[in-house]
């Protein structure tokens, strides 16, 4: 086999990627060592930056999320039985994020890659990258027992965390910042009418909490729980009676419950390997950089290398310009970084580190601290617009 | 002795305090460790808030000040070869920051003391404070071989971080927060025409370098060192040298040097305790709580909790409302952790921590957060805004 771009996973990142390169008329293939459907599965994130949004409008996919997603125009924070609405549009001058689960974007854009004819190899086992800082590098896999040899010029890590592409760089070359946090998110969703129209943000003495959705008939909520505590501990009813002791008492009292639909529970972890790129190949989205989902940055920051190549890829392509490729690294890496940082921060302004100690201080100074920025930041319209400038998205950076 | 407040400690909050008070004609007496000459001696802080001109101006101390005083209206923060300006009244919508010597606010205030014919007991040794839970405390120490009593209403402890106020306090009704900075500061000072027109906080690679002034002709010089440094191990050519590597190299190349003043080594300290009164008696300043230097907000979190014990005070003589003081430790604290939060973020922000671990991560990855966190905070006007408010200083909380 050969292509242009060989795009490793079919996640929304490598699918994304695909779509927008096909509509330049780059030639891609996508290698997946799952089934679609376990790809659809997964449980991630439902809000969609302005940026985001932009870019599954460039690649055709808006239709459906145009239809279903839900604009929202704010989002609030919750703490010392106060609630602080982050007025997104207002602050930013007409920003807001999309609510529109990530399944769903995935599902559109699998829909849109089989319409247009563009090849996905699933269940591709055993992947590797050979030759990547060559001019001809070339991925192989075992697909239905056969050995394949796929060809390229360039190729796109979106392979999430775990995946190859990011080992494919040398231990040498590579840096690996990692943050890991001392508690975890139980995560539930359910076919329930969202407990309140806005995702609500909550920091409680017994932890945090996030009331968010999917659709308006679909919730999706979050509890802090420590990292010890395991699925099978807490039964639907135990979540929900934990839950509405974390939510603002009005909001608690009035809402709708109902079976998971799924449960689970993940660690929180910042992480980012630079540099992004290694010769001719390219990480994108998880592949390269982690964050924990207190910000909604996860899918937005690989939505936000995904643009980075895809603008890279076509000046390549359209200009013969091979040499624009050196800036891909550098360009998602400051972006990365500010989204990493807004996450960070969040985590820690938001959640309660129990006897941990944090930045060098004792847990009690430092959950001051917080005290303070939450106060400060939400009091203030200064602090505001810094909370929601940076949820709505930083602006996408073009390359030179 | 009799008198309405006792103040334990004549440095500048002690005598604005007395000040204020006498100006409504409520009664006090300072009581000080030292001489008059041996608080003059000490290098402190040198750029006084907007509130606290307002508050020297009420005491009526403001003559010379307004004279010799030099209102900044901008600072700069220097890194990565760039230098951005936070033009403080632009993006306040007016404030500024008057840059005055913390030993010509004493003198000033010593001096007004006097003409007003108040009693200062300097070289009291052995103070100690009686009866604090009760209406009727005072102050015994010794003078000039003999025992004195001071009864009094209530007393101010103004008495800096090593005084014997916040001792009197029980431990079991009191929380200290600390954080101590695994680097110092080296400062000297210089009868030197300052390097630039305005203050110049700057990061580098060798560490943090300040350069500040005094008056048109006195600067005020700050490096970055090791805490293990000696300040015998510094010659004035060796930190001139230093100095000239960390400062902007333009500004380096024309900056005029000359013997020392003063140079000494000052640790990096965070430290806040709570509550900050107990009964009758109040701590004030430096007593309650210490920032590091960073954000030049030492001396005026110590004018803020003047101007609250003074709005106090006055409400309790002129009106006989003896239950407002309860609210004095809240008012305080509120302001008190926004300025100790920003401190520690301009701190965190500026310096170099080498291999400690900070934030539970390891310090390659929190030098990377606080890299976004300078590149975001000053690339945008947004942030911007938020470090010109809070470095002017926000506003003073009334008593209700």
């Amino acid at each position: 086999m050969k292509t242009q771009v060989a795009i490793i996973g079919a996640g929304p990142s490598g699918l994304l990627l695909g779509q927008l390169l096909a509509k330049q008329g780059i030639d891609n293939v996508i290698v997946e060592r799952v089934s679609g459907e376990y790809v659809l599965g997964r449980i991630r994130a439902g809000v969609l930056e302005q940026g985001m949004v932009d870019l599954l409008r460039e690649a055709g996919v808006s239709e459906r999320m145009d239809r279903e997603g839900e604009v929202h125009t704010g989002v609030e924070l919750a703490f010392n039985d106060k609630r602080v609405r982050i007025a997104l549009d207002e602050l930013t001058g007409g920003d807001t994020v999309m609510v529109y689960g990530q399944t769903e974007v995935t599902r559109d854009l699998m829909d849109a890659r089989k319409e247009a004819g563009l090849t996905t190899v699933y269940e591709a086992s055993n992947v590797q990258l050979h030759d990547v800082k060559t001019d001809a590098p070339y991925v192989t896999f075992e697909k239905d027992g056969e050995q394949v040899r796929l060809e390229c010029d360039y190729i796109a890590g979106c392979d999430g965390f775990h995946g190859v592409s990011r080992q494919t760089i040398p231990d040498e070359v590579k840096t690996e910042h990692e943050r890991v946090y001392p508690f975890g998110w139980l995560g539930l969703l359910s076919d329930t009418k969202p407990c309140h129209e806005e995702l609500i943000y909550c920091k409680t003495d017994r932890g945090f909490a996030l009331a968010s959705m999917r659709s308006p008939t679909r919730s999706r909520y979050y509890i802090q729980v420590p990292l010890t505590d395991k699925v099978e501990d807490w039964s639907d009813d135990a979540f929900w009676t934990e839950l509405k002791r974390r939510l603002p008492a009005d909001v608690a009292a009035t809402m709708e419950t109902g079976p998971s639909i799924e449960k689970s529970i993940a660690p929180l972890r910042s992480f980012v390997c630079e540099p992004m790129q290694y010769g001719n190949m390219f990480l994108v989205g998880d592949a390269a950089h982690i964050v924990p989902p207190t910000g909604a940055k996860g899918l937005n920051l690989a939505a936000s290398d995904v643009a980075t190549l895809y603008k890279i890829m076509t000046r390549v392509y359209k200009d013969g310009d091979k040499d624009c490729v050196m800036q891909y690294s550098e360009i998602c890496l400051r972006r990365v970084w500010h989204g990493e940082r807004f996450s960070w921060w969040m985590t820690n302004m938001m959640h309660d580190f129990g006897e941990v100690e944090v930045n060098g201080t004792d847990s009690q100074t430092f959950s001051r601290f917080m005290e303070s920025e939450l106060n400060f930041y939400t009091d203030n319209e200064q602090g505001r617009r810094v909370i929601a400038m940076q949820y709505v998205g930083l602006p996408y950076e073009d390359i030179k």
